[in-house]
């Protein structure tokens, strides 16, 4: 740990008690709906109802199973199956998935107090910046050592988000963050498994716990942050300096169902008619070359690591949003598997690792990640991600967001 | 990490499998009933109710406080409310509460599937050793920085102890470990807080959830102990060399409600009439100096970190295995107060800290922790504790677990 420059446990106060700016909360409504369909089409594929079905409390708290239960099984439920696909938001500041870890535990809490959507969104934006800032403060160390922030960061972001709905005191609200010390954990060796979204799942439940018990009555060690024996030094923190400051509105959301690494190239072609192009270099950072850069797949979860299927995939006209668009059918069609040919991928370490060339025919196309995207843009882009991830009831749930129907927004979450 | 001599999930397996011991068997039995009296008075003290009100699930396992629950709500809440008084056993291999964080798990579990005394005691039992075996993994280095071994080795035992009831396949067993090493946490730093208990119930909810999940087919990463990425090395583990073996035999259980500092004085001098002694000087390991060597304590908690003052109290026939002798009355007794002047404490660092040289009136009273306790001289106080903490409702405990009749022991419970 460096020297002590911020008192974290005095920021995620501060946080807490934070009016967020309007461009925040824009941004954080669209993160509402985008979550929403993550959620929705994360729990009609299936591969969790098993799970999800052992968690078996009756509440009032909605789940996206359709079944009413505790505030604490519905944040776990709804945390796990709306990171369950894998297509929710990203902030790339800590490397984390901040809407899955908070929006969750705000819903829930929401709910339980009556409390408008508008109150939701603000609670999820706080806890959400709180989720960054302590990703920051923990640092690089941590997330390579083995930590995954989602769920790490993400926990005490669920504590921020559940204690402001909760209307904790300054008191409680620091208890609560010293039980979720205790409490947050997630390991990155869970990738690639069924233990990815439930790393998610359990930070929300964490925050929601966390909040209900200091309210309950639960101590807690004064700074368990950044004290001695506390979550910094157990947890391999940086102790970074982190100035209190607004982060989410350089959230991304992913337009694309495969592999980040792949969306710079997707999007530096968008617009592009690539169906008559011969030759086709993607010149991409190298970390990428082993992890998506496969050049035959012929399954549709192989597929999703292939710069050259994907971009085959966009040359006929293939959504790359569409999540059953990366089917096996779809990685052995004859079509794009002859087209994968044109492409040749080089690795070009001038580049970050968001930034992307591709040259087609011999004309460059760059896209940078990092670059914000206009509002409006960002807006159709996320309307159109969830109808297609969720048909017209992305509307219906938009529209409950806009009408501050937070009864009514719950209600669309079930199938 | 040193190199890995020992594949510690094969070994955590190896125990899921293993048939314990006679005389490990009849020590769980002991620490059934030791741990039931501990339950049942930490839910009397009240500290908890309004925090175990907050876990409203129905279901059908036992819960200390009457309310029926789902077996992972009844894991939590007893988990804590057992470790509540930290009355319990310990043990000094890795220094962790091996019962609190495993009986629970197997009582839940147990009721059910409708298995007998019997199998919850033979669950219990390998949960326990894997548990202490996951702690002589971890090592020295994980507890100093800041972990709860309580809680994380603990998680492991529990998971287990609930998979054996389960009848996990080997598969299963090991996707449980997994999903467990994502989810364990626990950090000293609440020592001293509500968070202490609530550290070991939530080892026991961590390995009851595990290993139901993972019946319900949630996947994990394969080795997510001793595996890149993994428990151990996030957890600053020193991945110790860990033999198969039985090491419940030695567990310890505390016979006086006051700091484990203590205790081996208290042993010494047990029988020995201190009435009209003149001069006792006590001679102990140096750490202890400032742990528990208050010398004029004024309330009934630091009276609990006072060689001169236990001793006065054993020296007027107070019962030091009694929680309640430790009042404020007690502390401020003029008579006891008075007798305090004759005991003097000084560091001896020939001595273990296990180690204690109490001498009266020049004649040496020595006492080592570590020493193990007759079969029949344990009993014969654990029987007497539980009488001490939950009056006559100790017998028919025993005599439930005599009987192996599981309904009986888990009605029992309840007051």
């Amino acid at each position: 740990m460096n020297q002590r420059r911020v008192d974290i446990t005095a920021l995620l106060l501060a946080y807490a008690q934070a009016e967020p700016p309007e461009d925040v909360r824009a941004v954080m409504r669209l993160s509402a709906l985008d979550w929403a369909a993550c959620g929705i089409a994360g729990h009609r594929d299936g591969a969790f109802d098993c799970w999800a079905a052992t968690m078996t409390s009756k509440g009032p708290a909605t789940r996206f199973d359709g079944r009413g239960g505790t505030l604490a099984d519905a944040a776990l439920v709804n945390g796990t199956l709306s990171h369950a696909l894998d297509y929710d938001d990203t902030h790339f500041a800590h490397i984390g998935h901040p809407s899955v870890a908070v929006i969750p535990a705000t819903l829930a809490v929401a709910e339980a107090q009556g409390a408008s959507i508008e109150q939701m969104i603000d609670a999820a934006a706080v806890g959400a910046e709180a989720s960054v800032a302590v990703g920051l403060w923990l640092g690089r160390d941590h997330y390579q050592v083995g930590f995954h922030q989602t769920a790490t960061a993400g926990a005490f972001g669920s504590t921020v988000a559940a204690g402001r709905l909760l209307g904790l005191s300054a008191d409680h609200m620091r208890a609560a963050l010293g039980l979720c010390s205790t409490m947050a954990s997630g390991l990155k060796s869970q990738f690639g498994t069924m233990g990815k979204p439930l790393n998610a799942g359990l930070a929300v439940r964490t925050g929601v716990e966390a909040a209900m018990w200091a309210q309950a009555g639960l101590t807690s060690a004064e700074d368990t942050l950044a004290g001695p024996l506390g979550f910094g030094v157990t947890h391999h923190g940086e102790g970074a300096d982190v100035p209190f400051g607004w982060r989410m509105g350089s959230v991304s959301h992913k337009f694309h169902a495969c592999c980040h690494g792949l969306h710079a190239a997707l999007e530096a072609v968008r617009g592009v008619d690539l169906s008559g192009a011969r030759q086709i270099t993607v010149h991409t950072h190298p970390r990428w070359m082993t992890v998506c850069n496969q050049p035959s797949p012929d399954t549709g979860l192989s597929a999703k690591f292939s710069y050259r299927h994907v971009l085959a995939m966009a040359a006929h006209g293939c959504d790359t949003g569409d999540i059953t668009a990366f089917s096996d059918a779809c990685a052995r069609d004859p079509a794009l598997v002859a087209w994968r040919d044109r492409v040749e991928v080089e690795a070009d370490d001038t580049l970050t690792e968001m930034q992307v060339r591709v040259v087609v025919d011999g004309v460059a196309h760059i896209h940078d990640l990092d670059a914000p995207l206009p509002f409006e843009v960002r807006q159709k882009r996320i309307h159109a991600k969830a109808r297609a991830l969720v048909g017209a009831r992305a509307d219906e749930i938009a529209q409950a967001i806009d009408d501050d129907d937070l009864p009514c927004f719950a209600q669309l979450l079930t199938s």
